[in-house]
């Protein structure tokens, strides 16, 4: 453990020679010692990483009791609006990969939300559909997922939101 | 597998139905495949992750035969700057849960880039260290970092890469 009021001298001199924005590069912590992250905060996967993170954690909040994380709600949405869709398509569209696809897809069918079903064009694959069960249990998590959103465009604004999917669509999308 | 040329009429009708933005809502993967992807890519979460996913791939590739991951980096980075810096310390600067933190620690001192010295003022805790291969290890990350870093730019300008760093510390420092 971290003693309390401790404040070690290196600390502050790593914050002096580093000059520039001490506020947004160094970081405060809950017991109140400031440690200096130096060029972090300017590096984009940095930011991404904490970002995600922090949106993450409220999205698992905000699913509650329903236990669905981000990963099987993609999925729910994607089989829901393309029925019959493939494992294969899944994986492409989201960017999942198969090994962890399957181990989802098994979890989302022992919940009985969705099931796959023998191809009729294709008997070595699968064609996904959800359940009347995962239907239901979609329209709530659109309810939840539309509560988790309108938080984070609370943080940033309408404008700063719609700014934020943009330049974000610059680097998945590329 | 998927056949190729095979293209389901539901897809079709399902983008037909969703109306909207079909360009930035659904994607065609590699076998020429139109997924409708619904509201997800209108959801920051979702495009967080996809984001966040594509730069530590850059992250990683960029980092070549050094096999450092941006966790490793980023630790390696907080202690430089913060010589001494203890493990509670660290997780609570970078938001890295303890239990992982070790496992980093371990590899990175296996690896001989930093080490762990029993605290003279706390003898329960470890202050952490760069040892001399770690700085000098820094130095060259540092300069794949800088080109990671200038293809992202590439894809969002300066002003782009600006915008969208501050919008994010909205969300992170939150």
């Amino acid at each position: 453990m971290v003693g309390r009021g401790e404040r070690r001298a290196q600390v502050g001199q790593a914050a002096k020679i580093s000059g520039g924005k001490p506020a947004r590069k160094s970081r405060t912590d809950a017991r109140g010692k400031t440690v200096d992250r130096g060029p972090l905060p300017e590096l984009l996967g940095y930011a991404l990483r904490r970002s995600q993170i922090a949106v993450f954690q409220d999205f698992i909040r905000s699913m509650g009791e329903t236990e669905i994380r981000p990963a099987q709600y993609s999925i729910l949405t994607v089989i829901a609006r393309n029925p019959g869709l493939k494992q294969a398509e899944v994986s492409d569209s989201l960017g999942i990969e198969r090994a962890r696809l399957v181990l989802v897809l098994n979890e989302l069918e022992q919940r009985g939300l969705a099931k796959r079903v023998v191809s009729t064009t294709d008997r070595r694959s699968h064609a996904l559909f959800l359940t009347e069960a995962g239907e239901t249990m979609l329209v709530e998590l659109n309810r939840r997922v539309a509560e988790h959103e309108a938080r984070l465009v609370a943080r940033l604004g309408q404008a700063g939101r719609r700014q934020l999917l943009d330049l974000l669509s610059k680097i998945y999308e590329a």
